[in-house]
């Protein structure tokens, strides 16, 4: 049975004395989040994930989730209750205002929470995934009046929330879609139409179940400025929150698909459902990416988290398998083989996997507390600064961490050779697992473009001006010092290529659109590498501050980062000229050829 | 539903214009492949494939096979009754000799097939292909008598094939192996012990199965030195062929894995099953090499096929899936949106592919001929010079062409965004069935340690200098041209750092072996990078050369060629510098690491 313990230490090394959480308490919200409280409250959580979730996810894998024949959606056996267990813990609220029934916390404690709750299963981790951004739709464009009637029941864990965007003939571009709104004259509308892969859409854990869905106004322009957003409940709801009639949503089938199958993926058919309307009419793309951002962000960590336990699984199953003999004479003479953990390739693969899960977790929270303090700050430079990081951080969050998660999963699979490919050592389920994050909220291709074609130009370049600035100044303070030259080296290679990448962009992608269309994916993850890179560097220059200040009994824990953090500069970072290339070499030989002759 | 067209057009380009196959028409089984009769053979195949095997994929995936109490099982719908058509069709003997009662055909032929079959159904492709192998090892190995009893009714299909290696706690390590052979002392053995993960061990398509059993005889050595290969058939044979009892082996059950649903990989266990040595005692790792090694080339077709078909299925969807528009202006504006395919970096994804899998079916062409010929030229040295590209080439082709073409297939799943992760697209499947790819017949880590082990120094490293020449000898008749410079220029500088990372192996791998096992998998896929653009260059002078002839009307299909050429020197080729880094960067690091600090 696949073994999953959350780490963390690390997460509170890298929020306490990486990033510094204490500096922030002067803020709202952060105030409260004492390091005592902080400290409990991931110790208590990842509990709860290591012995409640994770035993369940092997079983959501077999079982999946079964439609009945009058639409009504069971989840695997034990889902529910351990949902319950979830919701009774106040999980779901954590990052909820007081006043709306949460307990106020930064959303930064429920990012870090929701990376161990993936790991230990993701499929589960879903269903209150989608609730959140259901709820940060919601908290910022509905009315205070359904706010009120809603966020407490969703926070507490009562009613769950989904996304509903996708049709079967549209995906990426929202603007081809039908589902219709017809107005009912109250201020209610009837929604009609058929949506397709709403995860969570159906299922016995909650009592209701708060649609948000795209719809088309009758009469409304054509495209994406017709579009206008919905809060359809499963149950019809009175002002003081009472559950009513169903409201013609139903679950037409679940689809059959490559993992996930903990979760239920429904097409969803609303028939003059009765829907209310959420911020303004024709505006609904723009809630939908309030809510599509912050999903973003718990999208990445998704991939992170999956690359996370299968790296624990296969440690383990490195010091245990016992194969072959090391390159350089026995380890271990006693024993009818080694284990396999003696041979370098067996190490390269396990320390790649780590250095990037310890560098993306430090990007996960670094990008997260910017992410509150463009929430909180009064200061507007501070304010502005933070939101600039994550609207550019976002998407390369989104792709970068999913598309390595994947590979990281699946080299993680391979260090099992023939069991990696058997269910029931489940390295398996965490590689089709993985796979969704590089394709939902916002396929991985669709990212890069929305970093080289809105990110990076917004506001003349400032976020990704100060993103360099940032690590310019960084190299500054330490590449003098030969005691950093192993990570402060590799790092400004890798940002001299980023720069020398977008001052190509610059020039090229304004002459012809496509050249940036061509770039967008490996400037993604070139941008990717630099921001780990970075994350190494802080990570490295904290590590040795504290080993020279005694190190409190962790010395070799600290070392052992420093090493890791090596391997990472050594073995990962060279990837970065690879991509300038690529991206230099422009779109001309791709777009020359015939789409017939492809 | 997925589609499939083999590519014979592509074949017949590489085996005729680009490698001149009738250039060995003087040698033994050559002599009678003239180009009519192959590419009748080719095209009849293709048909066969296309019309009668492809159309299963998707069944045998769903359905997968059944074990039934008694321990027999069933293949999925169609299976038997489209490889009785297989077999018929006298696919199994195209390139056995004739006096065993193939065709006498050259084993290039079976490999071109194999890539369709693939491509149209790998988990299908396995039960003949397993029967090859053992085929392969039979004819190399057995005795004369053993030969002529068996060969004939496996060319014929009669019979299938399999290997028997692993066992639960030993996989990569032969030397753990605990199944015993015991003498009957009328040169028979009683055969005792579990096996697991046998591809095709048990089915109900033909009616005797050949189980090729490793297992150590009573008393013999420890370690690898003390195995022996065995033939052990489900139901006895006598002297003339026929079938007698059974012969107590079982499928004890079939695996729940991944993909390849469609091929049974059973537990088998041997209870006293009566088997005769093949080869010498205590020689059997020897004999199953010869196995392993047909079947290592055969697999690495195997990853080519899956992203081959991946990517033919991701084209159609990109020409047809309208979405969004291109971003220099609407291409297709009477419609509601472009076809995804205008989008850069769709084509980015796809030409990656097909450049890939057009250099990679050069390769699998070039590698084959120069098995043929290792089997049948006369002359020495012609001989010789063939056995080490060979044995250079088929570790690198084995775990690059499955790396790779699993990361295709992933690519191209992308294309689909949310349907390619459902099942009834199946792309999906492609992903799953060509994961195990990358595990079997030798974990990829196992076939790079190979190459730096083996390879690289056999016989003075013979076989890598005469590689680096032949490419050397090509450069240098090319790169002077202008015409020419974009492939060149790219070929000239992997070669060189391939060039530099041998050095740095043959400096630092002695030094500490440790070093050579750092580098190994980087050093496989920088040779492999180094291969693939020496095929390309290849392509690029045949199809140049054509033009300037007159084109015989292909004129535009060559210069898609040199376009696709073009964009894998600029896009592809650039990872060589990154691998040449790490391998630089030598074992120190990965090393340092205590196995507990993991």
């Amino acid at each position: 049975m696949p073994v999953y313990s959350a780490p963390v230490d690390d997460t509170l090394f890298l929020l306490n004395d990486v990033f510094g959480f204490e500096k922030y308490s002067n803020l709202p919200r952060f105030g409260e989040a004492t390091p005592d409280l902080v400290e409990a409250i991931l110790r208590e959580g990842a509990k709860f994930c290591e012995e409640q979730v994770q035993p369940l996810n092997r079983v959501g894998d077999s079982q999946g989730c079964t439609r009945h024949e009058d639409g009504s959606v069971s989840t695997p056996d034990g889902f529910k209750a351990v949902y319950h267990a979830y919701s009774e813990g106040g999980w779901g609220g954590l990052s909820i205002p007081e006043e709306l029934g949460g307990q106020g916390l930064p959303q930064i404690l429920t990012n870090i929470l929701n990376e161990y709750l993936c790991s230990a299963n993701m499929a589960f981790a879903m269903y209150p995934g989608l609730t959140a951004g259901a709820m940060a739709a919601l908290m910022m464009h509905a009315s205070e009046e359904a706010q009120k009637i809603y966020i407490p029941k969703m926070a507490s864990g009562e009613w769950t929330g989904t996304m509903n965007l996708t049709e079967p003939h549209c995906g990426t571009d929202l603007g081809l879609l039908r589902t219709k709104a017809v107005p009912n004259g109250d201020g209610t509308y009837k929604i009609s139409g058929t949506k397709i892969f709403i995860s969570a859409g159906e299922h016995d854990m909650a009592e209701n179940i708060v649609h948000l869905v795209l719809a088309r106004i009758e009469g409304a322009p054509a495209g994406t400025k017709g579009i206008s957003l919905f809060l359809v409940p499963k149950f019809k709801v009175d002002a003081d929150g009472n559950l009513g009639d169903a409201n013609g949503v139903s679950c037409g089938s679940i689809e059959e698909k490559m993992g996930i199958h903990g979760n239920s993926t429904c097409v969803m058919n609303y028939d003059s459902s009765e829907g209310v309307l959420v911020g303004e009419e024709h505006k609904g793309l723009r809630a939908m990416f309030t809510m599509m951002n912050e999903a973003r962000l718990g999208v990445g960590i998704q991939g992170l988290s999956q690359s996370e336990v299968a790296y624990q699984n296969a440690v383990t199953y490195a010091r245990e398998r016992l194969q072959g003999r090391s390159l350089t004479g026995a380890k271990a003479p006693e024993k009818a083989a080694d284990p396999i953990i003696v041979h370098p390739d067996v190490r390269r693969v396990l320390m790649s996997i780590r250095s990037f899960n310890e560098a993306a977790r430090a990007l996960t929270i670094w990008a997260g507390l910017h992410g509150d303090i463009s929430h909180v700050a009064e200061d507007e430079a501070q304010k502005q600064a933070s939101e600039d990081v994550m609207a550019l951080l976002t998407p390369v969050i989104k792709g970068v961490l999913t598309d390595k998660g994947f590979d990281n999963a699946v080299m993680a699979q391979q260090m099992y050779g023939g069991h990696g490919y058997i269910a029931e050592w489940g390295m398996e389920q965490f590689v089709r697992d993985a796979r969704i994050a590089m394709i939902y909220e916002g396929a991985n291709g669709i990212q890069a473009l929305d970093l080289v074609g809105r990110k990076l130009p917004a506001n003349g370049g400032r976020a990704v001006q100060a993103f360099f600035k940032e690590v310019h100044k960084f190299l500054k303070e330490h590449e003098e010092s030969e005691e950093f030259a192993s990570f402060m080296k590799p790092l400004r290679k890798g940002l001299e290529d980023l720069q020398a990448a977008s001052m190509w962009l610059m020039q090229n992608g304004m002459k012809n659109p496509d050249n940036a269309g061509a770039a967008s994916t490996d400037y993604m993850h070139l941008m990717g590498l630099v921001a780990l890179g970075y994350m190494w560097g802080r990570i490295a220059v904290t590590a040795k501050a504290q080993i020279k200040a005694g190190a409190n009994g962790k010395a070799e824990w600290l070392d052992n980062k420093l090493t890791l953090g090596k391997f990472f500069m050594e073995r990962t970072m060279p990837e970065t000229s690879a991509h300038l290339a690529r991206i230099s070499s422009g779109c001309d030989t791709m777009m020359s050829l015939e789409a017939d002759a492809f």
